[in-house]
């Protein structure tokens, strides 16, 4: 799609390139023929070293842009990187290379392998899980039944998955026009899934917007679990059942999360910090600890609070 | 069925009536030819205007049936109205007609559509889907792998349901008996989804106990969330990941429901409310506003609470 | 295996015996052939009567078993015992016997039965349903589509399992080592479902790490809800939408559980207690009532601490 269909589409007159551009992209990653957005002002930094043919930005900020860039200027960037995005998703389908299964491996008649996917030896693919489109699973893999892995997510090695786990739907991501509807902006990511990860069951993990969602490596995910686009799960975490971590939050290694415990987005919590079962967290934690109760505190301090409250019932 | 035996069923004495009942509903939906019942007093208003044939209910209520209605009296309304439901409960199969599909829509080898299903243009119907009998999809919809859609549900255009959703299982319902054993109301009714929907994984809408549970226009519905029986959620309304709504809560359009909030049911929430992260909702909401905590309030005097929670810890 | 390649693989040195184990089993429950541990000092008590023909403990505690139980000395029983662990762990596959399917019973084609399963009569297997090896499935029970049955477990008769449910996915057990790495305790035992049961969609019913996870008669689960291994949920319970039990609790009968209620583990509520939704149990309930909030107390209490929270926060 040439930059100035680009325009067409975004109702930005004026723009006549015939720059062709594959993708869409973060400031930070995008590449020559990409295009990429500007709508929170803390990636404002990224703009003069954006390797972006084009960028979708506020007037105001067009001159921050490397000259060679062409500014498309609209005052809601992020309903137009919305709207243009459903032009960049990618099809369910797109490769006619017939999924590559390696020696010992076991595949379910019923399981669906898409073109494209690749899955290493010695894994066990049961009844009706599906593999997407450029799926590439790794040596010693379990999936039970009815796992769904959506297209372009890798799994390690060693990795069991338990029945009925969605890994690679889409996050949960749209701008909003004026009229309060809701543009959903396509998800153009993956979900990592290292070595030695164990998940359980009817837990969901998003694909990231772009880039990567990852689960590194040793980490063990318990049932009913959700966990949003673009975060990150440090080594050797723990996430207890029904907890959940909103989008682009990442823990640091040897995190446990207790059960239905649940964090905001855009956080980092400190490596070997421990949640008790139904914390919420809404600011990230720097010095790692146990911490309870929501809001959010040191536990030894919410059971002091606890024994104040006790105190107040009793007056 | 007739009513002499309907009432030997129910084990009620002195109903001689070969009316034909076929079927069972409110007192207010109930047609010539249904049974109805009344259970609750609040719904007593609707027994002057039933158009039902036969009404269960207490003895002392019976003098308020238009005449012609025959009263079929008990102590335990609603316990005899789960008894009978499974006489009515509609067969996972019902038609002989072979599955419709439209011009342009890709149906896995391994979904499976029940006779009677129709599903329109330019469909993408992943493998492992189930679609029950009756069930009626609109165009441009995509259903991810093992999404299951109970029958005579209908969904509308340009939705998409990602992988593992279950759309029309049973609300949960039940009649108890004095010996402690709950005797299942055979759900009646189905789910709507209206166009524009998105639906997140692993995501579950129950199936009205009659009449239905709606999903409006341009809602976008997260992963892991519960939306009980003859719930309605309101246009373009965002519910977040592991939210939940109890049976019969009506959201307004644009209601926003952060991750882990959830209401009571027969609630009914004022549009362009927005319930913040685990809110928890027990009376309805006819303001709207920006509302937190559990007990719910008012989002800034919940931040109040916290700063004199905060004075408190420090005393 | 011999407890010389045991001793090999635990790296303990000194133990020649060949005798044959088979199996690995709790102190109570071990018979002769099996080999057992102590890692938790309140089970101390089981090492005089032990059937085991050896144990895995502390080297101070040896002293306490029968006359002819091989001691294998170790600092650390459970990471060795989660080593040992996958050794012992079954096949997904384990049977030459075809599946044997009673009479009136209807097995959708994508529906995938292990050999060693068998189902009674006059049920409804839908599209997409797994039932591993020696499942066994009473008399009119209804799977709902993309339900998975693990291997070994039992479900009753009039048993209804709605869409997405997975019943014995492996519990959530891991020794750590001093690392910080999680070694898995494959989950050897079973999901018991006895008769009269429904369980909703999309939920989790993991099995014993030993022994039985038991849902007992009548008892009524919702969708999206988590019970964990070697859980009892007592007759004629019911577990509303979203709540969870953690590891090794028991309810009495009777017992009802308000949506995204839970407990911690190891805990025992008492027969017909009521625990309100979003109610978090952290200790054993011996008497009968009706308790909310986190932390838990009676509901006559917890209306009192909000009154008087509301006048702290006018003040």
């Amino acid at each position: 799609m040439t930059l100035h269909e680009i325009a067409s589409i975004l109702e930005c007159a004026g723009i006549g390139s015939q720059i062709e551009i594959s993708g869409m992209n973060t400031l930070r990653d995008a590449c020559e023929g990409e295009i990429s957005f500007l709508s929170d002002s803390k990636y404002e930094k990224d703009l003069a070293t954006t390797q972006a043919s084009a960028v979708i930005l506020p007037k105001a900020k067009s001159s921050l842009l490397p000259s060679g860039v062409v500014a498309i200027e609209s005052d809601e960037p992020y309903l137009m990187v919305a709207k243009l995005s459903q032009y960049f998703a990618k099809p369910i389908r797109s490769s006619d290379a017939a999924p590559v299964v390696g020696e010992g491996s076991v595949v379910y008649p019923t399981a669906h392998l898409e073109n494209g996917s690749k899955i290493g030896v010695n894994c066990t693919i049961m009844s009706g899980v599906y593999i997407g489109a450029e799926v590439v699973i790794g040596d010693n893999v379990i999936l039970y039944p009815n796992v769904t892995i959506y297209r372009d997510c890798s799994i390690g090695n060693n990795v069991m998955i338990h029945a009925g786990t969605v890994i690679g739907s889409d996050g949960f991501g749209y701008a909003h026009t004026k009229m309060g509807e809701h543009v959903k902006l396509y998800q153009n990511g993956n979900v990592i899934i290292e070595d030695d990860v164990e998940i359980g069951a009817n837990t969901t993990v998003d694909c990231a917007v772009f880039g990567s969602t990852i689960i590194k490596r040793g980490s063990k995910i318990d049932n009913l679990i959700q966990i949003g686009h673009n975060c990150i799960v440090g080594e050797h975490s723990i996430m207890v059942a029904q907890s959940g971590l909103a989008g682009s939050t990442t823990l640091g290694r040897n995190v446990v999360m207790g059960g239905q415990s649940a964090t905001a987005g855009h956080l980092s919590i400190a490596p070997f910090t421990t949640l008790a079962a139904r914390s919420g967290v809404t600011k990230s934690i720097t010095l790692k600890g146990v911490y309870s109760g929501f809001p959010l505190m040191e536990h030894k301090l919410w059971l002091k609070m606890q024994a104040k409250l006790a105190k107040i019932l009793e007056s």
